[in-house]
């Protein structure tokens, strides 16, 4: 068994090893799980969460990795969650292949882990807000959930950050792609990076008539701005940082962040409870009492709903 | 409110609305959704099911077909459950662009019934096993289920069905797609149909070699025939219903019909059991219990999971 209370300490201290044995603990749904949250729910609530999402090739990691400069130069702590839904690869293995990404790895103020796709329970959409947790306790003033793809699970991500930006990069089309895939919706703030490229004022314009349309706002709505930005060569950084902040001081004026968070906290109440229920009931495949509700149902003596309402009863009361 | 009762009676004696107005409620979740089942219950289990399934372009319409019209030469009543889960569009309407179905528009003996994706609840993984019962429950000797797709869905589907075909036509590579799309596992019958183009025999071959890899069968355990059919010009009709009458026959006399039977029964139960505790919790979004425990998880004095165990603990107690 591990020593959870010394791994919470010394991840406080700042100590990746602890940090990485703690999100393995969450991710991998281990028997001491819930001894880890228990211990990790005082020390939450400090970390500001920004989700990055946008399609592959806008320039995601070297977006974060910009974000991620520009922080350390204010002295505060980052963790950097890269979650890939796609990809079987899994673990807390350093990005190697994302070059911009590897100058912080000797950086002991910058915490990165990657993630992919777990089969068991509900997946990423379940693991990431745990490791989030992890490293808000861990001190992290800022945390970056970068998302690789655009898809249902890779919003859902997102909409577990305080600030959701979306990247766009010029191109035909891409504007239309992000409205379809659902990601306008959801961005507190606009990214076009490789905005030296032919067409960045274009899909600027294009984005920006797209977020005016059904536009019915009430003065003090937040309105999302669009950035402008070349990350490979850190143009454009302070202003992207300066947005973030402006949201950030929005929403904690207006209670938006609490009201965010609570949302937020119901939902993966929720999450949580549904898979302790499936679980249970998957229990139950051995058991004698599926198998006799089962044989009624066959024999036409039962319909299979009132067998559920026997099931669910049965569950219930232990 | 509908008149239960005298809607199943009508449904017994073969007419076609009565048995349409029936899948409609069950599968629109309507409130008389409970009482339709109880009333079918113990009018089922007398219908041998056949789910049929293969990539589009080998021909399924032609050959369930095929098998309609075979059946109803034997005089048996015959239920046809096609389902879409790629198509939008959802509803009884009879299949007018499957020509080849559409001779069987005017027998009363058959019932053809079209099944598309639903946003409620499970889906058509949900629906079509109570649209069986009632086509089940209608008097329907034999009830042909037929898929459109490869995949995981459809391969949800087909195993609700007592006898599960894979059809697959002549072409470079099919049998490895259908391998890929886990279909291999599932089929108690293949038909090879098209059987009359170039490389019929070289798919046959190759999902022969494809069945006995791994094979370690013990004396008695079923062997899946492959039949080769030309569906469009009626040939191998007789051997493809052949093929099904022995599995039928085969899974009678081992006990293998019931052991299926309960699987699939318990296996609907637990689906309409968690279907029913998720939304359960989903008519707590508005309470105030699940927001109170979204504010103690805010502000860090109990975690999610605790949080989540005091929620089913609340749900179960009422």
């Amino acid at each position: 068994m591990v020593d959870v209370p010394a791994l919470v300490e010394q991840a406080r201290e700042g100590r990746p090893r602890a940090v990485a044995r703690l999100i393995s603990l969450v991710e991998g749904a281990s028997p001491q799980l819930r001894e880890v949250m228990a211990a990790l729910a005082p020390l939450t609530g400090g970390a500001y969460v920004v989700g990055l999402t946008g399609s592959p090739g806008v320039g995601k990691s070297t977006s974060t990795s910009a974000l991620v400069s520009a922080y350390r130069r204010q002295g505060r702590r980052v963790g950097v969650l890269a979650v890939d839904p796609s990809s079987p690869f899994s673990g807390g293995a350093l990005l190697g292949d994302r070059v911009r990404m590897s100058e912080h790895a000797s950086d002991p103020g910058v915490y990165i882990r990657s993630m992919a796709t777990r089969g068991h329970l509900g997946g990423l959409a379940w693991a990431a807000p745990q490791a989030i947790r992890v490293l808000d306790a861990a001190g992290c003033d800022v945390i970056l959930v970068e998302t690789v793809g655009v898809g249902q699970s890779e919003v859902e991500i997102a909409s577990q950050a305080d600030t959701s930006v979306v990247l766009l990069a010029p191109g035909m089309g891409d504007g239309i792609q992000a409205a379809k895939a659902g990601i306008l919706e959801i961005g507190d703030v606009y990214v076009v990076n490789k905005a030296d490229r032919d067409g960045a004022d274009a899909t600027a314009r294009e984005l920006n008539h797209m977020l005016g349309l059904g536009e019915a706002r009430t003065p003090g709505d937040w309105r999302p701005p669009i950035v402008k930005t070349v990350a490979a060569r850190n143009e454009g950084t302070d202003e992207f940082v300066a947005a973030l902040e402006k949201h950030h001081a929005w929403m904690a004026e207006r209670d938006v962040l609490a009201e965010r968070r609570l949302r937020r906290a119901a939902h993966e109440i929720e999450t949580i409870a549904v898979t302790a229920l499936r679980e249970r009931i998957g229990d139950l495949r051995g058991d004698r009492r599926l198998g006799a509700l089962a044989e009624r149902v066959v024999g036409g003596t039962l319909d299979p709903y009132a067998a559920a309402d026997e099931l669910v009863a049965g569950l219930t009361t232990g």
